[in-house]
């Protein structure tokens, strides 16, 4: 395959790979994990993408959710690609470091029409006509064996991208989402910078707008959420509820879980993730 | 409890939680984590000790291994310590920061008996006459139901502190452990900083030695260890044939396991961590 080795770890069974790649949407190069459950590439009876959440790299939720166990059991294997561009070419733009909810480690997981993140900032282009085609061909797998996750960033990304390109997943999942980014201030202040002020542009790329949209239910077999109530960022940034009236409008089944005192932290995440594999196993099974 | 809480996260129905203390021992402030099953203090049917290995805090374990699941299912607490002392009163000390394999984050769990390090690198007091005694009294648990494990550097504590310590722990398990510290170059740059040049003090801190020296078999349940034989510092650090000739010499059961393809990481730690906390459940249920 076209993506280099960086380093690899046994791991329950299968190997857990790191890899980099020269990425033609974003022009540069780009990280990624991979987590090939026992037998290897073509044993993979499905493929689950995790979007991680900002200030994550490819290497965050690969490390601290403890998902290649449950993965090995069921046989998936694990996508999991960067947060955004990186490197000094783009270190250098203004902006680019200066917040940890802009610019690097926070692409947002769409296309920035704005200068001077639209030459690099191309997460949507990245992840949909890329890396995830090319990991379904390493593994074998079509749209109907492929879902898509993620956490917080990573949850509107994978909300906004199965939204976008029906067809594409099977089933969807997320923890703590930013379900309704354009009226929190991670996602008003992303979707200015990336998007522009205009925000006629912005409900294309919001969760809960795209769901209200929707002229038929997209996800028949059920979208899964979770969120903990002890989430310091729930009220101001998430807006599980905005996701949940708008699945109502539009009768798309969803089971938005919420859990005392659990956090927006990583031992949240690896308490429920086993339930995530185990919803998009369910829906790969048919 | 006289422990300061610094942050807590709920974790599969338990809790994560992340404590100070200003350690008499040590003489400065320490740090360490502690995972509470379903059911709190009280609740919790055993105690295990997890040493972490060289360049470890007690955060790296307790946020890679993924062992909050099963010790949620089994009812078990988790204590996790730092490696070291920290802080700006040693880390001025000449040699503490300048390599990753001896001063900060490398304390071996032992006492120095060597200047500078004797002041304040003494964690096999820290360990046995506080930290341990003063979990155990939380949650009212006595050495029947307390266990040692570790990793590496921490899989050296464990075998070392179980052996020195009789009647204190009820169970010993090992991940890759520094099994003979006396012969490998981890343990000789550290034996000779913290005890001296003399090699007549070392043997008391080998776990192979110590092992050796047993007139009795001191653990009749049996030892745990796992090694990976793709691990970079098998044949020149870990020695666990030296521990498995001298458990053999003494009578004293060890199932040794050496897994195909496993690094010296965490994920390798991840894939058999559910083993070896039942392996002390198991001890603890008599």
């Amino acid at each position: 395959m076209a993506f280099e080795l960086l380093s690899e770890h046994a791991s329950f069974g299968g190997v857990q790979r790191f890899h980099r790649h020269d990425s033609t949407e974003i022009g540069l190069p780009m990280r990624f994990a991979l987590y090939l459950p026992p037998g290897g590439e073509r044993a993979a009876k499905g493929l689950l993408v995790f979007l991680a959440g900002l200030t994550c790299t490819e290497e965050t939720f690969t490390m601290k959710a403890g998902a290649q166990r449950k993965a090995a059991e069921l046989g998936l294997a694990l996508l999991m690609p960067d947060t955004s561009p990186r490197g000094e070419a783009v270190s250098v733009l203004p902006g680019a470091t200066a917040s940890w909810d802009f610019g690097i480690a926070a692409g947002f997981y769409l296309d920035a029409t704005q200068a001077p993140w639209a030459t690099h900032w191309r997460m949507e282009s990245y992840l949909m006509k890329e890396l995830v085609p090319q990991v379904q061909a390493v593994l074998g797998l079509d749209a109907a064996r492929t879902g898509i996750a993620g956490h917080s960033m990573g949850g509107h990304g994978a909300l906004t991208l199965a939204l976008r390109h029906p067809g594409t997943f099977a089933s969807v999942s997320a923890i703590a989402p930013i379900a309704a980014p354009s009226r929190c201030p991670w996602g008003v202040k992303a979707f200015t910078g990336y998007l522009g002020e205009d925000r006629d542009a912005w409900p294309a790329h919001d969760a809960s707008a795209l769901m209200q949209a929707q002229a038929r239910v997209p996800y028949p077999g059920g979208l899964l959420v979770d969120q903990g109530l002890a989430d310091k960022f729930l009220v101001e940034q998430l807006y599980p509820e905005a996701l949940e009236s708008a699945c109502a409008a539009i009768g798309q089944p969803l089971t938005l879980r919420r859990h005392d005192g659990y956090d927006h932290g990583y031992y949240f995440i690896a308490s429920v993730i086993d339930d995530h594999l185990a919803h998009h196993a369910r829906q790969f099974a048919g």
